[in-house]
């Protein structure tokens, strides 16, 4: 269990994340210590979410997978630990680790409140380096969760937008936009495999319609075109372009699939 | 000894970084490298400065930590390293390293002129792959610095600049601007702590006014706050905004605290 | 064989290196992951490929170097593990690693083709996990290139554009815009070594002249200046400034040097 990711909004122009790493080194000198992002539009608890969940099934077994989106640092959330069939997620209790854990067979969960875990002095607003980075750095070593403080019931549990059938249509939205303007919706790759034909409708700034393609480059260039993503969603892309510029897609955008 | 950390202003764009990590795992292939940051706006010394003293000391002891904010490259500004109780410091003597070492006891101060542990080939505007990271690798191996070159005894130390008292009003000013557009300023904790009801003024591009408050989100939305923050200095912030870009603030603004 | 190194245009925004480094870890724990740059302007494979070659040679023998600017990825370019004397050399083969082996001896080329070496499931979007990412991971634990797929003859070769000497004058042409803003050109340090008075011009939005020095810091603050950079190729710069955004220079920007 050596293995420890970091998801933030804390960006990388400043310290913050070197100085979470600094604390985690300080404890496990042998972790690898990977970023996931640390670009996480600030305070946006669904897109940090949405990151850790499309990223986190890729590490070994026994990762501790640490995410910081943490609006309400200093007051009165909880801080929590969950440990996994594959892993332990550490975190504000904000519903940041919510989504990654959907997919996960949940053991236990425990509200981080045994100081003997944390650095000495704590301060008010950065908790990713006073209180999360040494409780991962510990878990990493081995430590048991049931040391950090009492078992919880639950946690936040961001609601996950799904998709509805209306009358033949498949309803859902786009919940992330990537670097590439590709508009990530939740549909999910098994509600839509097979239909060539399906037509993708998107009500964003105008309303917007692309055809099926099995990758980027299968449309024309500069043409919209929805195909299944990495992450195992249907997206809406423009081959060589960016489809949330080109059409003023955002999270929250309708995007109806049609299959007549 | 075996952590190295980078403080730079080289950015994340180009190969330059990721030059000088192979540069370090060439000498000590069991190096961690860890970034502090790389965003320090181009030449701005002083901005590095801040970010490597608010981080440093959360790194292990014997850590390496290189700095390179060098606006001066292939000039006559010396080359040196310091080591100090904790921690060795590498750079150029541009100030950078000064204000991290300020809280350090200082055992040692070296010009890097050895060039044994240096590059082969030293280019005029890329120290940081040529002489910083090798010599960097080579103390992280344990070399003693004394073969690097002849002791000095001083360095360039930035002026750090104190809050003064002038009529129970403490003065002080914005030293750093954060990814959040919190702003920093030079009065340390120890200076306003207790003082709940102290009213904090910041002369930018207009006069504004914030209370004080425990953390971020014990203001009302969209207010500004002034609170200690976690690199132990007052700063202000607007709850779930950018207060630099609300207010207008930069380095230099002058920030009052009035006890009455 | 244990640093692996990668250079994309994906980003650091999104969750996408960072999933590609959890598949590593999965194959070689032990692997030593360094990022060149995940800057590279989208699709932009000559960006891709100079930063892959200024940097490369810096990492130890035995590297795995990743790269991936994969503008047609799922159509039918191919993908490919290069040995070379000192490296081996993993991506699509749409140019982005040939200016990197332009200076390698070549052992053997192989298509990726073996699905024993890849992810279970293959997107048709994200290559960089299911394919690269898998096989650089097993080539650092030593697998022989021999288990990948069949030997190719060649690759695709990105032309390089040569400098031509035209009556006493040198014709190159820019090639790269740093983040400072320095462009660089395609004249190899050698074609200029020593000739301290050549005067150099460059054909951009406008035309503008500019001196040679030996450093940026030997210009006077905000003039042009010409000097030999750290990658080794002739480079413009404004000491203090960027001289793209000052004289509007892109790459294709046609280069001058004069020696009378």
């Amino acid at each position: 269990m050596n293995t420890i990711t970091l998801t933030t909004d804390f960006g990388t122009r400043d310290w913050f994340v070197g100085t979470m790493k600094g604390v985690l080194l300080g404890i496990n000198p042998r972790a690898a210590i990977m970023d996931i992002t640390h670009e996480v539009p600030p305070g946006d608890v669904r897109a940090g979410a949405f990151a850790l969940m499309a990223a986190c099934r890729y590490f070994p077994k026994g990762t501790v997978h640490v995410a910081v989106v943490d609006p309400g640092v200093g007051s009165l959330r909880r801080a929590i630990a969950v440990q996994t069939e594959d892993y332990v997620f550490v975190g504000p209790d904000t519903g940041v680790l919510s989504w990654a854990r959907a997919r996960e067979k949940i053991k236990t969960i425990r509200q981080l409140e045994n100081p003997k875990y944390f650095l000495k002095t704590i301060s008010r607003t950065f908790h990713g380096r006073d209180i999360f980075a040494p409780v991962a750095a510990h878990l990493s070593r081995g430590l048991s969760l049931k040391k950090l403080g009492r078992e919880l019931k639950d946690f936040v549990r961001l609601p996950w937008p799904k998709p509805e059938e209306r009358g033949g249509t498949l309803c859902g939205e786009i919940v992330y936009i990537d670097r590439f303007g590709n508009a990530i919706s939740n549909i999910a790759a098994g509600f839509v495999s097979g239909e060539a034909k399906a037509i993708c409708e998107v009500i964003g700034k105008r309303k917007m319609r692309c055809v099926w393609a099995e990758f980027y480059g299968a449309a024309p260039v500069n043409s919209p075109v929805a195909v299944v993503g990495s992450s195992g969603f249907l997206e809406i892309a423009v081959n060589g372009g960016s489809a949330a510029q080109r059409f003023g897609l955002k999270p929250g955008n309708a995007i109806l699939v049609r299959t007549n």
